[in-house]
């Protein structure tokens, strides 16, 4: 049994023995850092030379392209980031006002906020150890004992409401059970939207993650593995809904050459062409991140071995985890030393993260309604995210 | 009296005589179309080599402290665009559910649609034939007859409803009657957003628009005087709001190094670093486009000269329109006029466009609580805008 007053000190020496492999590296290491060594700049330039900055433009065209190539999706429509693509995405699958959307409670904020955008109730229910996402099992029973099929729709039997969706978010990068999600989903007849913000390259099958839902939705923030400054998409395989996207996401201006008619309350959603240029250009580099990436997560499986007080999160089999987080998880017995852990490691210069707080602990969904939350709990006071940029385990580079 | 039928034949001419006068020019003539002709490339590249390309970064704050020193206002917050601007000063500003914000009906619809996003109605007042804005003698005896005072607030006497806050609107970069249109607002109890999206560098007495009322928006879209690829910005003057317009904008995340804690529903709002540096570039040379716009107005008032069936809209006293889009109206018995000479315009390769359809027609908006609007109807019909990107006046450029 090793001295757990030393756990802090014996973890911040073995990640450092992976970011500081050179040991003159004196700065800060950051959790996820974006890397610009391709053609950016050229992108930009071109983008500029256009005069085509703005919300049209060949770059926009050409990402949606790239994006739909590189995920198998039919469609793919470049939207201002991953909130407006999860707002758009869950009006699209038909949430409307006084709705209840299922939403993990460990996730980023925007998960549920773009259910309260729509005028929607989001509904916390619980996560599983291994994939860190919405567990089918669980929810299943769940929704049989609470739920009640009325007219093809699902009700919520305490508060009369109809559960119309289902938000699964792939936690980290790590793909979630979307297929069981998906089944006890048509089970219930509740639509499935899925939140792929961080799961750009991380497949389930061999088949992108965000293609499985009805539709589908990515992040390019600039803490993700690609990034466009700011900016999302949404995925779907439907030509009906790809035209309401755009549609949608243009204002709901009719075309037209001069004429300004709009047909619906729209939104001002779409991606500029300037951030476009960017996405391209990291788009092509996406492969070798992901690459460095699990060279990462091998080079922190190593440096971890002697650490069985904490268990590296890794891609379940038949997934591909895209790796945008690396996450350690403390065993239930160390839970307390989280902070303790945390404080060393931002001492040591090394910046790690817990999970986010529980959505239904923050103060603006303490009456939304839960599930229970068991294993949340248990996984939020467990998980320390630690530096994840692709070319941390790149020896050449560092 | 001139021949009518010959008027959009003899108005190509007078176009063409400003807009292609090297006579080589065969290519069409956009609206509007940005110029990067200062620092973009430098500064994107600046951008891209600090890495900050997403919602923080120096280029936001300097950004945001150009913005305070071009327009005097006392606080900037950059964001993702001119609609979320609105959106955010409407909630800032108070505007709750079920309130109703007096808007215009001549306005492009992003204005009516922020107020709909906050569960709010739009409610639609008539504009007046100079400034192409909000009439101030006509609301206030409209609001004397039709409104109620209780506890301070201006009621609605049809609806019951509370009525808010006000949206004066700069017409095409017109500056309104702002002072007169806050003192009726004062007289009633109402707040007033300004949106001065289309009015970078308009000022009124001296005094730049957007800082008038309690808060004040801009645009900076592809199409706008000086542009980002997308983005806008709140002005305001009281510390409170510009710290809530932070917090809002930014997830409503509490600032700390590691955790994730958010204290009420928030919005992804911030505008990202790469796109500030576009716009610190093109900020640095609006004096320049400025009075080159100033130049082509006189270009057109002369080459106009000799179609009196038309009036080109000019500043009134006191005041300093930004020209953004040069505006023709049509005497009144030319107004069936108007599409035979957008049609004649567009088949010369001169791209103009008549106002927006007044929004209280739009389907959405059929049933929004709306006073006469006699004047907007007949100005919507008489609008006409033309060329305006500012080197067209530019001989040397052209």
């Amino acid at each position: 049994m090793k001295n757990t007053e030393l756990l802090g000190k014996r973890l911040v020496k073995a990640l450092e023995a992976v970011v500081r492999v050179d040991g003159n590296r004196t700065d800060a290491v950051q959790l996820h850092e974006p890397r610009f060594g391709g053609n950016e700049s050229k992108y930009l330039e071109e983008c500029l030379q256009s005069t085509f900055v703005s919300s049209v433009g060949p770059f926009v065209n050409r990402f949606e392209r790239d994006l739909t190539e590189y995920t198998g999706s039919a469609y793919a429509v470049a939207l201002v980031n991953g909130t407006s693509a999860l707002h758009l995405a869950l009006l699209l699958a038909g949430v409307q006002a006084h709705d209840e959307v299922l939403v993990p409670a460990l996730t980023f904020v925007a998960t549920a906020n773009a259910v309260t955008y729509c005028g929607a109730t989001p509904h916390f229910v619980d996560s599983e150890g291994q994939t860190l996402g919405m567990d089918a099992r669980v929810l299943r029973s769940y929704l049989a004992s609470t739920t009640d099929q009325l007219d093809g729709r699902c009700i919520n039997r305490r508060t009369g409401r109809v559960i119309r969706a289902m938000l699964p978010m792939h936690t980290f990068g790590h793909p979630c059970d979307v297929e069981a999600l998906i089944a006890v989903a048509n089970e219930f007849a509740i639509c499935v939207v899925e939140d792929a913000a961080e799961s750009l390259g991380s497949t389930v099958g061999g088949r992108h993650t965000g293609t499985f839902g009805k539709l589908g939705t990515l992040s390019f923030n600039g803490n993700k593995t690609i990034t466009t400054g700011g900016g999302g998409a949404i995925l779907c395989n439907e030509l009906e809904l790809y035209k309401r996207a755009k549609h949608l996401s243009t204002t709901a201006k009719i075309p037209h050459a001069w004429s300004f008619e709009h047909d619906e309350i729209g939104f001002n959603y779409r991606m500029p062409n300037l951030n476009a240029a960017l996405g391209c250009a990291q788009l092509e580099q996406l492969p070798s991140f992901l690459a460095a990436k699990r060279e990462l997560f091998v080079a922190y499986a190593d440096a971890l071995r002697d650490t069985p007080e904490v268990t590296l999160v890794s891609e379940r089999q038949g997934c591909q985890s895209n790796y945008w987080l690396h996450t350690l998880l403390l065993a239930p017995e160390y839970a307390h030393k989280r902070d303790e852990i945390l404080n060393e490691c931002h001492q040591a210069g090394i910046m790690c993260r817990p999970a986010w707080q529980l959505i239904h602990r923050l103060p603006m969904y303490l009456t939304a309604p839960q599930a229970p939350l068991t294993q949340s709990e248990s996984l939020a006071a467990r998980i320390i995210n630690i530096p994840s940029s692709p070319w941390l385990a790149d020896k050449s580079k560092s």
